[in-house]
């Protein structure tokens, strides 16, 4: 099945993501068919991988949110795990810094944007603007209410200078979200991660939705689309996200670039320098 | 075996890269042997690797310099490569830019260190300063033999802010060399990599047999050492280079930070939370 299809928003619509099942797993039944399907989309990833970089016109932009516990995490740590870190990277924005502040809310965004070849995988993002921001009142509503179409200019800005930008929401339900607080309290080597936080921000659930749905419909782009993952099985999670970004690399028909040298000289300087080294052998 | 202690240059000696075998695989015979060894070495980084993300008052840097086709990119795609790609980079020193030019040399260097929590991997550093510009006269000797004085308190600074720094030559032969540049004409993925500058530097491998051998006399201090680890057999290159990472790493005693919460509290909020949830669900 092609995942892309099935849960990106088409620009313009207007999703409920109360009408969309966080549970879903489409056509798949179990983790452990699913399994060898993942693995072999992260093979292919870093193949397409090592031609983006090669290629070194193109590069590609991955944006995930999603709620707390919503798998950002562990979409990095199970997607991406596999690539070459030398041209992958993930950027995470938690609460800007004062200069940060003190600049317009894409001046911190830009900076890490992906150069030619590369893949950067955005851990939240310029989103947070339309998102946290708006929930907690942190902006007038004007300016967060502009920021939508600032976001797509912006997009548009990196989608002309080549970058493929890819935007995955993980969808959970707030019982899951539960659920993995639980766990958290449970495993001992994650409790310096628990936050008072974690807490207080669930009750913003309502309000978070629709601030999602705002963005879904306003920001998915042909050229920088939203998805909306069913993420409350993390092996189904990792399967689509693997699928789409593979089948998005795939379509980027990245070539290995020309040889720029004449490869008879090489030869030629190949041979003159194997026979200088015979000889140093026989030399000594 | 220590492979800390068999490669480290300790501070102050001065070795002789030529009485260095670099086809050395010290206690190991075989690839098919070492191969588990090193697996178990990767597993066992990544494990580490989370705990100084998750201490967040360390860092890690490593410094990979070798000749071309030394192996830079390989340690970097075989030893990192199992590591989460959130709070591990690469850094990829190449030619400078204008801008970086119209600063001192370790202005660009600097900007990559690693933030506390990150290990960060240079390809090529600052050491280039005193290697390919010395050995092709691109700055005056002055300039240059000042630098290694400059290079030991720069690493200082960064030690004494928590980065521990490893800083490995990979020693091959000319003869690996030229070897490994017969396969490369021989992959034709591989092609659009080969360049004529190759075997032109060839012609000053002696030149800079010399400059390393003035780097390794210099620049290997008790908290940023060098190792001269011998690479004509990459498997043997991959074991060495992870070992020592991994006990260096280890010999950190990186603690998983204390919970910043109190759980009894935290206990209440998540029952608290799951009975709404519970009542909400008979609800519907």
């Amino acid at each position: 099945m092609d995942y892309a299809k099935k849960f990106i928003v088409k620009p313009g619509d207007r999703v409920r993501l109360a009408d969309i099942d966080p549970g879903d797993t489409a056509d798949q039944r179990s983790h452990s068919k699913a399994k060898p399907l993942t693995k072999d989309y992260l093979k292919r990833l870093a193949a397409l991988q090592y031609r983006l970089y090669a290629d070194g016109n193109r590069s590609l932009l991955v944006v995930l949110q999603g709620l707390d516990a919503g798998g950002k995490d562990g979409v990095i740590r199970h997607v991406f795990s596999r690539m070459n870190p030398q041209g992958t990277s993930v950027a995470c924005f938690k609460q800007p810094s004062r200069e940060e502040l003190s600049h317009d809310f894409l001046w911190r965004i830009h900076k890490r944007t992906p150069a030619k070849g590369e893949v950067v995988v955005f851990n939240r993002s310029h989103y947070e603007g339309v998102l946290v921001e708006r929930v907690h009142d942190l902006v007038p509503q004007d300016m967060w209410s502009s920021r939508f179409e600032l976001i797509t200019r912006f997009e548009e800005l990196l989608a002309q200078s080549g970058t493929k930008i890819l935007k995955f929401y993980l969808h959970i339900s707030p019982e899951e979200q539960l659920e993995r607080f639980r766990r958290r309290l449970e495993d001992e080597t994650r409790h310096w991660k628990i936050s008072e936080s974690d807490y207080e921000e669930r009750k913003f659930w309502p309000q978070y939705m629709e601030a999602y749905e705002d963005v879904l419909a306003k920001t998915s782009t042909a050229d920088s689309p939203w998805f909306v993952i069913p993420s409350n099985n993390k092996w189904f999670r990792n399967l689509a996200v693997a699928q789409i970004i593979t089948r998005t690399m795939d379509d980027m028909k990245l070539q290995l670039p020309p040889t720029h040298v004449d490869l008879r000289d090489i030869q030629r300087r190949y041979h003159a320098a194997k026979q200088r080294a015979d000889a140093d052998g026989k030399d000594t």
